[in-house]
C-alpha cells in the first residue's frame, strides 16, 4: 500500500500562498476582514473565485492558533520513496522522531534554504505534516521531497546500501559537526527528537555521530536550531569544496 | 521608573526546573498525574512542599498549550540596563521586534549555548517574556541578562557610544555573515522581526548589515534560525581568534 499523501490542510498567509502557487488549493476559506485588505486579490485569482468562500471568522475551521484569516483544503502531496532520494549530491535530513510540528516545518524551511535534496520522517511517534508544520515551513514543504517511512533504522540501512553516508547529530557525538569533510559525499544527517535525542537503533546505523560545540554549562539546543546548523554546515563545506551546485 | 520584572509565570518541565534551581518559584501547581511519576520528587523538594498545590488539571491555570503538568508563579527577574551589557567581550543579541514568543525563547536558548553576554529587546511591538517564551528558552532566560528598552534605535546609539560595533542581520545585507572578522570585537547583533525584517531606523544605526547566504530561489529563514546562525558564527570566529573564553 502506498503511504497516504500529506498537506491537505494548509493555513496562514505564507503557506497558503505557496500551496496556491503549487496549484494544490481546491477550496479556500477567507476571513471577511482579510478580504478587505488589498493583498488578497492575487491569491483569489490564483485559486479561482469559484473555489473561495468568504466567512466571518476562519478560526473555528482552523487547526492552527493563528491562521491569519486563510484556511485551505488542498490536493495532498505524494511522499517519495527512500530510493528516490539516493544518488550523487544527496543531502538528506532524517527526522528521528521530532514531536513538535513547528520544529518539523522549521527544519523543512532551513533544509530548502540550504539546498538539501530530501527529508525522511517516520509515520509513527513523529509529528505528522499538519497545518502547523506547513505554516512553520513557510512554503518549503511544497517543494522539498519527503519520504514517510515505517522504520527510520531500516531506512538508514537502505541509504547506506545506496552509497549514502549516515551522520547522526547528538549532544553525545564523538566529533564536532563543523568541518566534517565527509559532508561533501552523499550524506544523510539524522536529527534526534526534542526530549530523547538520537534513538539507540538509529545511532547504531550511523557511520559517525557528531555534536555541536556549545558554551560550557549549557546542554542542548532546540531541534530545529540543531538541524539548521547541520544544513548550513553541509552547504558551507560543499561550497568550499566546490561540490555544491548553488 | 525602573522597568517591570519578567518571568513571573513559568510553565513546562524544563523551564520550571530551571526557575526552581534559580530559587524563583514561590508557588507551584502540579498536576496529579504528573505527581505519580517519580521524577517530580526532587523538584518539590527544591521548591518546598508548603509552596506546592496538587490539582487535577493544570491546563485551566496555564498560559501555554502544553504545560506538561507544571505551572509556577515566580519572583520576577529584574532586567538589566543597556550600559551594564557594554564592555570587553560583549556579544549582545538585539531583538528588533520579534513577534513570536517561541522565537524569543529559542533565541535566548541559542544565545546562552554560544556564550552570548546579553540580550536587548523592546517593551513595545515585541513579544514579551511570557510563559511561552520561558518554555521555549528551556531555562536560558534564568541566566541570560536581558535589557528591556523603550527604543531599539536609541539603544543601538548608546551601544556604539560605549564602543560596541552594531551589526544588522537582514536578507538584504551587503556582505555575508560568515567570516565577518568584526565579530571578534565587542559586538551587538540585531535580528529583524519575522515579517518585516530589520527596521529602517535600526538599520541606519548599524555599522554593517550582513546576510546569510542561501540556496537560489529561497528567500528567508525563521528568525530563531537566523539568530542561532549569528550566535554560532560569533562563537566560531572568536574561538578561531582565541578571543573567546570557552
Amino acid at each position: 500500500m502506498a503511504p497516504a499523501g500529506y498537506g491537505s490542510r494548509v493555513e496562514g498567509a505564507h503557506a497558503v500562498r505557496a500551496a496556491a502557487a503549487a496549484g494544490r488549493v481546491r477550496k479556500l476559506w477567507v476571513e471577511k476582514g482579510r478580504l478587505e485588505r488589498g493583498d488578497i486579490t492575487d491569491l483569489i485569482a490564483v485559486v479561482g473565485e469559484d473555489q473561495v468562500a468568504v466567512v466571518a471568522d476562519v478560526r473555528s475551521l482552523a487547526e492552527t492558533e493563528a491562521p491569519q484569516g486563510l484556511v485551505a483544503d488542498c490536493v495532498p502531496i505524494d511522499p517519495v520513496s527512500v530510493d528516490m532520494l539516493v544518488g550523487e549530491g544527496a543531502a538528506i535530513i532524517v527526522l528521528d522522531h521530532i514531536e513538535d510540528p513547528h520544529n518539523v516545518g522549521a527544519i523543512a524551511r532551513s533544509a530548502l534554504a540550504t539546498g538539501m535534496t530530501g527529508m525522511i520522517m517516520s509515520s509513527r511517534r513523529q509529528a505528522p505534516l499538519t497545518a502547523a508544520a506547513f505554516k512553520a515551513a513557510a512554503g518549503a514543504l511544497e517543494t522539498m521531497p519527503v519520504a514517510v517511512v515505517g522504520s527510520i533504522p531500516e531506512s538508514l540501512s537502505r541509504l547506506k546500501t545506496g552509497g549514502t553516508w549516515v551522520v547522526g547529530l547528538d549532544a553525545e557525538g564523538d566529533s564536532p559537526l563543523f568541518g566534517l569533510e565527509l559532508l561533501t559525499e552523499p550524506v544523510a544527517m539524522v536529527i534526534g527528537g526534542e526530549g530523547s535525542g538520537l534513538s539507540t537503533l538509529a545511532a547504531k546505523r550511523c557511520d559517525v555521530v557528531v555534536s555541536i560545540p556549545m558554551a560550557e554549562g549549557t546542554e542542548s539546543l532546540n531541534a530545529s536550531v540543531s538541524a539548521a546548523l547541520a544544513c548550513f554546515e553541509i552547504m558551507r563545506i560543499r561550497r568550499a569544496a566546490s561540490t555544491w551546485p548553488g
